[in-house]
């Protein structure tokens, strides 16, 4: 007999699951539950609906219930609510939204794919605000389109500097609107790191975005008029939009007395099945491995939900496969600035007590002498005894996540650094340098790991300069002009051998110049003609960006 | 004592390699002999700059030779050719071209790095031509612009059709100068099959090239004035430029007595060491071992140049570090186009009687609802048995080399098209699809490999039609306006179940569609309900590029 599958949920993993196991399985019963009006819709797409990128609503619904059911015979309800899942009787509890029919449904096999809501925490005049929004999906979206189109605002408020806010920020900008962007913590964009966030907060503030940085909402007055904040600040405002994360949707797996982490995240093993084996669960609503760290975790994108609904499918018809985990791959479009992140970051790695290396580099996004090629600031972490890559970060206009895709090809396949520089990119003047960036974190990095030089980080410069240690500026005299580092000795890299006899051997010259590559060069002679000294990884450039 | 190197060649592999030994070691001696005036320039830029997308002429010039003598301690000796390689006394022969002096240079380690020239046939008149030009290096660049400068040339014939006769047609094309490109081969730009050729073909023909292919030129007359071709037919031209391939500069190292293959190149160990282990060689000159089928070959790129030149410095400083072999990664912009191709093709493979699979896409660049997703062709060639990457193509607007540049980092870290399911891209609506194209192609090359679908191919269509065979045709009625396939039944996929009793089990249906999406999931439902079907691959988009 045919087995009957019942999927909670009609989105990025719910609607993923059952496209593929009809194309699996002719003979399955396939029903999905959506208690919104709309499956398969385009939930990445919304801010830019909002802002008129895209500019017709129909666009954000990639399938229509009536086409979707058809193409692969499924028995899609929208507008139904699952509201219990009872597992001794292997059914659900369904609430129908039109008619407020209540129904069982039975399953063989049974699978969630939830999602994750917005978090909207209880502070203090949050529940008469009229002009306060969140965004997950289209009524939301409808409900932010309608309030601006009514009632214009001039200004917006929106907290959380997460990938949603930032993009929301920018989109609420390009409709003229004057924004400000709140962020309790000290950066933007959690998973970069303070010095690759700093040139994001440089990039809003050019382009008009009001940032304010470690400051928490206090409370909403004026029916969300007014924004008051933990530093006794306010802010007037017509329009407020709250991203500041979102929770898992994991109520129906509790009550069912399903395992879910301490966050509220559902538990599953490694072929995503939770603690009842014939419950799947997927996408924002369970904790994932970090493939890194290999912690349990919650990641939620939409690349994983896609990807574990074929898993699901799959082992669902009988084979087993494994989720191999999450590397959290990420990209926002910000403004002019594309950021894109793999991995763990130094504050996850120096959380979790793990040895780690951190170079930064800001090579062109491709030949310098081809017009364009704007610098991208790149990161990579790795470790310092194996070589194995952990993570990498880019900041720039052009090409950036193209590299960061490569390095996470890199790290899923369990490549090291020393891989990466065999690398063999396509190379044209117009897309990249013969040597790409991603071969130039590959020789750097394995430089530092052959003891071909040592490094220092941008927040190891300040109060350096003393009796034992100098800053040695490698760069052209013209060139301090742009900046300098109290203090340092400038002698240019091209000087350097003829005046080597200046130097001491007593002490340890700190080597700096513009992106950290001739300070590299210079301390290879430094340290083949004997002096002690440290290359300041990713030069002034890495360091003014975090300092100004 | 201080180790003595002399490098034959002061270009991309002679220069990464003279940087790189500096670096590791500050006492060696480094003499760099170069024949022309510069060194370290910007070979792939020349076509730009004759194009004037780069302004400037000191732009080529990536270092000096003074520059690079200072910052690296090099003695370099420009406009200083080799003549001689003396292996028994360990010594070159070297003219002072400035002033004609000849001397000798003796080494402990001898590096050539002397690149590949342009092949210039004994075509009938070709000496008369005053209007025939090949493009290498600076002064080709001066005089071609000189030419073009002063003659004001209206018309150009381009021979050859590989990137560099593509890239200077467009860029000839750019100065307003009517362009014929003129190639023997069935298609341009022979990394890529036939079948994703054709798409630069319409597209070199939409922008007003004028194109002839499978015609060589048998004749100059008029001093270049009149170029005749073996079919019979000739074209009247103010300017030539002959770009029909290079061959490797290895007249010195075969008067030496070094070992080279059939076609002249250069051979090497994995430590890029010759047939004298005092004499290392790289870049052009060489015969590499091509990663994937891993035959002696030629591929004359930068990359692999400049990674070899790395390699050399550090063996020659007693390091043991294979050279991994070239995959011959690639890309090219044909005007609005990127063309981009790694590892091996559907030709290379037949002629090696290896047995693979081929599959072709056309994914949007980045998410469809997101503005300027313009489609990418691309082409996966693996092999059916393991999995293993051979190859791949593709041929779009934007984005195209990023997938190429993953597959490439997959096909080096030797994983194969189940690891590319697992390719977890940075993803956002104007970057790419929560399924990547590369992901894609992982997903697709593994339902064959399991049996969920069989393909066939493009050129497997025409005569499928008869007593046996169906080709039917799964989409929509109103797409049938686009192109259709004589003889094809049509039924819309949405249809196909309530339809099935149409259809007979005596029958193969060969199902296609326009990209071959819809194709698959039809082919699924059919074959688990026990027709007789194949998927056309690529669907009709593939198909027609080469048929129309
Ligand atoms: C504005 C926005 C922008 C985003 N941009 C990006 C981006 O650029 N890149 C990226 O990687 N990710 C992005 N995401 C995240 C991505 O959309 C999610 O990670 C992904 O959709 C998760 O898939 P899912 O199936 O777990 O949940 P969802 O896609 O949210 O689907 C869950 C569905 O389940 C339904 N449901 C929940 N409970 C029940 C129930 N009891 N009964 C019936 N139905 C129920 C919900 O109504 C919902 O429609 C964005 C998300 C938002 C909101
Ligand atoms: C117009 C053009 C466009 C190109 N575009 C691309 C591209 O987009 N992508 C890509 O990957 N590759 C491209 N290439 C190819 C790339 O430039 C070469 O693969 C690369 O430069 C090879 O490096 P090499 O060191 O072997 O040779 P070269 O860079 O050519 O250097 C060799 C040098 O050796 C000198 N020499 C030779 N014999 C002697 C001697 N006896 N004594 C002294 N000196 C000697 C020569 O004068 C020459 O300057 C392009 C090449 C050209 C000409
Ligand atoms: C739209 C949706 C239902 C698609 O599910 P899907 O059918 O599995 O995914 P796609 O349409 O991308 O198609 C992928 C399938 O087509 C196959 N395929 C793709 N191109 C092909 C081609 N040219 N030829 C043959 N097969 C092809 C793939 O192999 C895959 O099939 P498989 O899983 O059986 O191997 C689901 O992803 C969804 O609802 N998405 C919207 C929500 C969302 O993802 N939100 C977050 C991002 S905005
Ligand atoms: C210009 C040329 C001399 C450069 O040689 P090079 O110094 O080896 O190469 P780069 O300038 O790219 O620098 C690479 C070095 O800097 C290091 N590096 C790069 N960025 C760095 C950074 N931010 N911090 C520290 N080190 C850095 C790399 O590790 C590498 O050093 P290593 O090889 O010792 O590990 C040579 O490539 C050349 O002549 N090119 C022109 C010709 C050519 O390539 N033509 C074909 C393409 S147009």
């Amino acid at each position: 007999m045919s087995k009957k599958i019942v999927i909670i949920g009609g989105v990025a993993g719910g609607a993923s699951t059952a496209a593929r196991l009809r194309r699996m399985d002719e003979s399955l019963e396939i029903i999905m539950f959506e208690k919104g009006e709309y499956i398969s819709f385009a939930n990445c797409g919304l801010p830019y609906y909002i802002g008129e990128t895209i500019k017709e609503r129909s666009q954000l619904i990639l399938q229509s219930v009536e086409g979707m059911s058809r193409k692969f015979n499924l028995d899609i309800r929208n507008l139904t609510e699952v509201i219990a899942i009872n597992r001794e009787e292997k059914t659900v509890t369904a609430t129908d939204l039109r008619t407020g029919k209540v129904y069982k449904e039975s399953y063989d096999e049974l699978v969630l794919s939830p999602g994750a809501t917005p978090i909207k925490p209880g502070i203090e005049g949050i529940d008469e605000c009229s002009n306060i929004f969140t965004l997950r999906n289209i009524p939301d979206t409808d409900n932010i389109k309608h309030y601006i189109d009514e009632m214009k605002p001039q200004t917006a408020v929106v907290i959380g500097g997460g990938f949603i806010g930032l993009e929301m920020a920018e989109n609420l900008h390009a409709l003229g609107i004057e924004v400000t962007l709140i962020e309790a913590g000290n950066q933007v964009m959690a998973p970069l790191d303070i010095e690759m966030a700093s040139m994001v907060h440089s990039h809003l503030i050019e382009k008009g975005i009001r940032l304010i940085l470690e400051d928490g909402v206090k409370a909403f007055e004026n029916k969300g008029k007014k924004v008051v904040l933990q530093s006794g600040k306010s802010i007037e405002t017509d329009f407020i939009l709250l991203s500041i994360g979102v929770k898992p949707e994991s109520r129906l797996a509790k009550e069912a007395g399903l395992e879910v982490s301490e966050r509220g995240s559902i538990l599953v093993n490694d072929y995503l099945q939770t603690s009842d084996e014939h419950i799947y669960a997927l996408g924002d609503a369970i904790a994932v491995k970090d493939f890194v760290s290999e912690e349990k975790t919650m990641i939620p994108l939409a690349w994983p939900a896609n990807r574990q609904g074929r898993l699901v499918a799959n082992n669902i018809c009988g084979r087993k496969e494994k989720y191999k985990g999450t590397l959290g791959s990420s990209v926002a479009k910000v403004f002019d600035y594309t950021v894109a992140t793999t991995g763990n970051n130094e504050k996850t790695l120096k959380g979790l007590g793990r040895s780690y290396k951190t170079i930064h580099i800001h090579p062109s996004a491709h030949a310098g002498y081809y017009p364009g090629a704007f610098p991208i600031a790149y990161k990579l972490l790795f470790d310092p005894q194996t070589g194995k890559i952990l993570g990498a970060q880019g900041v720039g206009i052009e090409g950036v996540e193209k590299r960061i895709d490569i390095l996470a090809t890199a790290l899923k396949g369990e490549l090291t650094i020393y891989d990466l520089q065999d690398v063999e990119v396509c190379y044209a003047p117009p897309y990249n340098s013969a040597k790409d960036p991603v071969n130039m974190l590959g020789y750097y990095a394995a430089n530092i790991i052959d003891g071909l030089v040592e490094v220092a980080q941008w927040y190891e410069v300040d109060g350096v300069v003393g009796e034992e240690n100098v800053i040695l500026d490698v760069r052209e005299e013209f060139e301090l002009a742009t900046g300098k580092i109290d203090g340092a000795l400038n002698i240019p890299l091209g000087q350097l051998r003829d005046k080597l006899g200046t130097l001491s051997k007593d002490k340890t010259y700190y080597v700096m110049c513009q992106v950290g590559q001739r300070g590299y060069v210079a301390s290879r002679l430094l340290k083949e003609q004997g002096y002690k000294c440290k290359s300041i990884d990713g030069g002034l450039k890495t360091y003014s960006y975090v300092k100004r």
